[in-house]
């Protein structure tokens, strides 16, 4: 059974009237709560737990890292970064959701800024898919209808992902690339753009069934680990000539 | 269960007592024994019967298909032809085998020439593993040693794969890029190198391994069917102004 | 200097008033003028001329071609279309424009349908620049406006481009890959989403401006010419062991 | 005119006789010259000058910056990696060479470990072009020998390159995506394996002319510059309902 910790910063629920009202157990909850329903082995984490929450232990049983960040991403220590970033090129999946695109582990595993344009005025966005024969696709129509978002709006400064899945447009004129794979290392990253702690995205039936899907898609499989370093040759090498250095 | 058809040229195994011998029954039977000792429910299908086997009825029970040919690519009709591409695009998974790159099924996918380099030296060929995160890479090691191959050489005139998962190495000096994955329409392509009427390829157990890993991977999912054509917008759309059309 | 050939249908222009008061002289005229100011040596050719002006002798003089066709795409005959491809894969430059989408060559070198949404309402269409440092967005603002745009919608069945200049948001509600790099064969194709035979959008600068950018980029270059076929070994083969074949 | 900045960590040149006796001197003279030969504009900066050479002042002037490190990339300060790493996302090429692929920057820039297999053994490599029809490929043929190589190997744990442009096989038996291109923010990255402090590779005239061909892609275009951050709506938002935030 495939094994998540959703992370969270867990900060706005408890600071902000309007955002318990939404979340009142916090964004990790819900999020817990619909891959729970997946048939995935779920627990939480969040900032202010000791090291985050994110123990080896944790990690040790961690196949999918769901991450939730916004105000405090400069308070997650860097050797818990380190940590993370590691597991993830050792083949753990992870899906870095909306706010998180300014965390330390998705600047780090891009190796760009991640920075785009933003607006809050509870707009429509739509999600387009662009890549229905995806499994992350699975079980959805041709878009996804989300009343009250926040808006993200390009130029994204991410790489261009390996396969783009949704496309988004926003009431206000602008579009966002907003579900992004991406292959680092031995594991498998998604970002997924929507969700915003005063709009009850995830609470949203089809934004959950994408979580799913991606759990399922991020969880990692059994491929090799590859050995680095000097390396033997396994075919003879020719040392008849005068060659430098043998 | 995910449904198998296993199609075969089948021309050099009952013309030539060299091919005979490495595939009695065909090749075929041994990459359908393969598949079938995988789970999958799995048939076959070859260029002279009926509708080259592949009528409707049979594709309407196909969920992947694979597709060995060499001798004979210009006889398999347009019409099948016609019928598997929409099948592809429609979300049928498709294996692409060795010469299969001549088929008319993949370079009408592909839109390019699909020409490369060969010889048949029974030289060895090593599989490197250069995605080793993608399901087509699970339960392998760091690469796949054959000890008689025919060589394919680059320039292979493939559009950039997708995903590349393999990367071949040949005695005689060459490389290849030998596991290609392709999205084209919902249907997902894959693309293996190895396999040789004369060389006995296909019973190689982690050859096997591959090919039930790719129909894993190209199992059609349960992705939107898209709507094409004269669509209504969604957003009222502004007609207050001196527009020439509306 | 780059020699362009600039390839229209040709009918929609002189079949109706309201075409012909925005192209008087036709759409290739005034892209080809577009082109002739950015320093490029160019000819138009048309549908209705012999061979539809694409003869060996004009192919031979072309390193880029630009298409647009609409209503005959199915009288651009199979052998042309095979010799425009033949180029392509050889090294030709190709522009694709608006509802060339749909005609036999872009098809052909996609693999897929090439279907999408559309609709005439003269909307706006805003072209998003998510790759700012492509050379296809060189003197561009972030995003170009159009005024008037018949809308082409995703899921726009095409292979994933291999780069996504533009992204388009359209004001009844959908969003468009709209800029795609390609690269086939030797040969760079772009598709590019504006243009209609109603509106005046090849009068626009700055689309006139990305027309000539994209026609540098797909310019041909002087890379190798692959060697396909029957191919001696580079290496020597080891043939001291009981391999079946040598 | 382009201008290009040689980088060079330019230690084993001044420790080593043997690596002296290639490049008396260092090997960013070598280079420098071959770039100069293609009409660029070039200086060269190294590891043990003010601020590594990569003042403020010497980026502001540099359109392209080649990198060559090995022993000493620790001593690399973090503020000048921070300074180079802002120039590539604003639009500056870089070229990474060799052992340049466990630099701080390129590891920054990818995200990942940057891994891969070596020896020193003095072998064939044979870079194999696999996408003829890409700028960096121009005037070279199908394929380029260097007699006496450093192996490396894959698995390479770098993401998918956004294009592949050589492919290298080596006598012991690996092979190596050894031309790979990315696009971070608005800059151009080539990584180019060739190159070692004791084999003469930089003096092979072959890959001095991928050199120059790769500074010319790399070179910064006049694209957007993206703008980030709050954003006003360009289209009318919907406030006649009852969302909750506006």
């Amino acid at each position: 059974m495939t094994q998540v910790t959703v992370w969270n910063e867990y900060r706005h629920e408890r600071d902000s009237d309007v955002v318990a009202e939404v979340y009142p157990d916090g964004i990790h909850a819900v999020i817990a709560d619909a891959l729970e329903s997946g048939g995935f082995d779920t627990r939480t984490a969040t900032l202010d737990e000791p090291e985050h929450g994110l123990t080896e232990e944790v990690l040790d049983d961690t196949d999918v890292l769901t991450w939730w960040g916004h105000a405090a991403h400069d308070e997650v220590r860097d050797a818990i970064v380190d940590r993370v970033h590691e597991r993830v090129l050792d083949g753990m999946g992870l899906l870095v959701l909306h706010s998180g695109h300014y965390s330390k582990i998705f600047t780090r595993l891009m190796g760009t800024s991640c920075s785009l344009k933003w607006r809050e005025s509870a707009e429509t966005e739509r999600l387009w898919v662009v890549e229905p024969g995806h499994p992350i696709a699975d079980g959805l129509d041709e878009y996804i209808e989300i009343d009250e978002a926040e808006m993200y709006g390009e130029r994204f400064d991410v790489p261009a992902p390996d396969t783009l899945v949704f496309n988004s447009w926003f009431e206000g004129g602008e579009v966002f690339r907003s579900g992004c794979c991406y292959r680092r290392g031995n594991g498998r990253i998604f970002y997924f753009r929507p969700g915003h702690e005063t709009y009850p995205v995830y609470h949203n039936d089809t934004v959950q069934q994408v979580l799913r899907n991606a759990v399922r898609w991020a969880a990692p499989g059994d491929g090799p680990t590859p050995e680095f370093g000097n390396s033997e040759p396994i075919e003879e090498i020719d040392l008849s000539d005068d060659r430098t250095v043998h």
